[in-house]
């Protein structure tokens, strides 16, 4: 249970979303590494339906989260801190350069190649959902989409992991990014991409990471429903 | 003059784009980065009118460009290929950890907090100009980009560069990505956003980056018309 007041490294999070949001939201990319990596971490959890602190901008320039800190770095971006833990640690990449920099490879493909279309249909589906600009855009979105996810497949094949048989932070973002299109059976049209959403949801350390987001969002509800009784 | 046919290092490009995309190929960041750190490399010309060739989803998975291969590494994604180029030199990011990880964060805040929403606009804006949806939804999408332009505007602040007076990777990605806005006037109406991008487009190496890239679509340009006439 890495989650530990006391611990050096601070992860920033949300105290609640709204359903839709509960396991999406980006520090569950960091909590998941960190749990790989066998590192505590405390949490300091932010009001996300209220205006951020004026000094989190200079920790997160656009109020997102995760930030990150620790003895050493401040950090912001998912990307970025995965990569400090990986290069810090020896169990999110390979030893061997030319695998090492294939991993954040696919780790920065998942940010830039295939996350903003994916967070496109999300808006869509989620924020947007019964406009009429949508009509005629989603369907356009789908096709973009689903050759994406096509290509996507055909890079996995029957590996594991995208580049063979050790999970790096390349599967690690990969998987999270993936599961944005849960609402729809778009990642069910690809056998293998489906099964490889499902090995990375199976790993200890990502259910310890989702459970531990979680109870945060269930933490507050509890509170407020103490504080209106 | 860093292109060179004999180069170990190969980067892969377009032999022609629309103008609209001149000037925006991704290949145009991994260039700039090989001019600043000084290595010259050969340039793999593809067609962007036909279909890749099979063996290329090989070394991108998505087809784009560009792709990177040197005697050690073969990569996709110019951010991974940015960060090989960084670490493997010492002119593109600080040596000190902490400042080296947050030159790290903005160059991935670039890809992925920032460039999706710039891309959204300009798909309206190019490849579904005049559609029905576009004029409901363009409103919107430039109300985003304005918020997150004014978050990154306020980071900046009076600074030469996003972490101080070093250019770094970070640097060098979010100039090329502001600059897929150069269609509108939004990044005028930061003015030190502004400066930024412009102080960037004035530095030596990109301006030899951007020349070879042009060269090679006028060079196809000027095959055609031989061959037409």
């Amino acid at each position: 249970m890495p989650v530990n007041p006391e611990s050096a490294i601070e992860v920033t999070a949300f105290n609640w979303v709204p359903p839709f949001a509960e396991g999406l939201v980006r520090d569950l990319r960091v909590r998941w590494a960190l749990e790989e990596a066998g590192l505590d971490y405390r949490v300091r959890l932010l009001d996300a339906r209220t205006p951020r602190p004026d000094d989190y901008f200079l920790d997160q320039p656009f109020g997102q989260v995760p930030s990150y800190r620790d003895e050493e770095v401040q950090l912001f971006e998912s990307g970025a801190i995965l990569l400090h833990l990986a290069i810090s640690g020896d169990r999110l990449l390979p030893f061997d350069r030319a695998a090492r920099m294939r991993s954040v490879a696919w780790m920065i493909a998942a940010l830039n190649s295939v996350e903003p279309m994916l967070i496109e249909l999300l808006n869509i589906d989620i924020f947007h959902s019964g406009e009429d600009w949508t009509k005629e855009r989603r369907p356009q979105v789908v096709d973009k989409v689903r050759a994406r996810l096509n290509r996507l497949a055909d890079a996995l094949g029957d590996r594991e992991w995208l580049e063979g048989d050790r999970f790096t932070i390349g599967d690690l973002m990969m998987v999270t990014v993936l599961r944005i299109l849960r609402h729809t059976q778009l990642v069910a049209e690809f056998p293998n991409l489906d099964r490889y959403v499902k090995r990375g949801e199976a790993r200890p350390a990502f259910q310890a990471a989702l459970a531990d987001q979680i109870a945060a969002f269930r933490e507050t509800e509890n509170q407020k429903e103490g504080a209106d009784a």
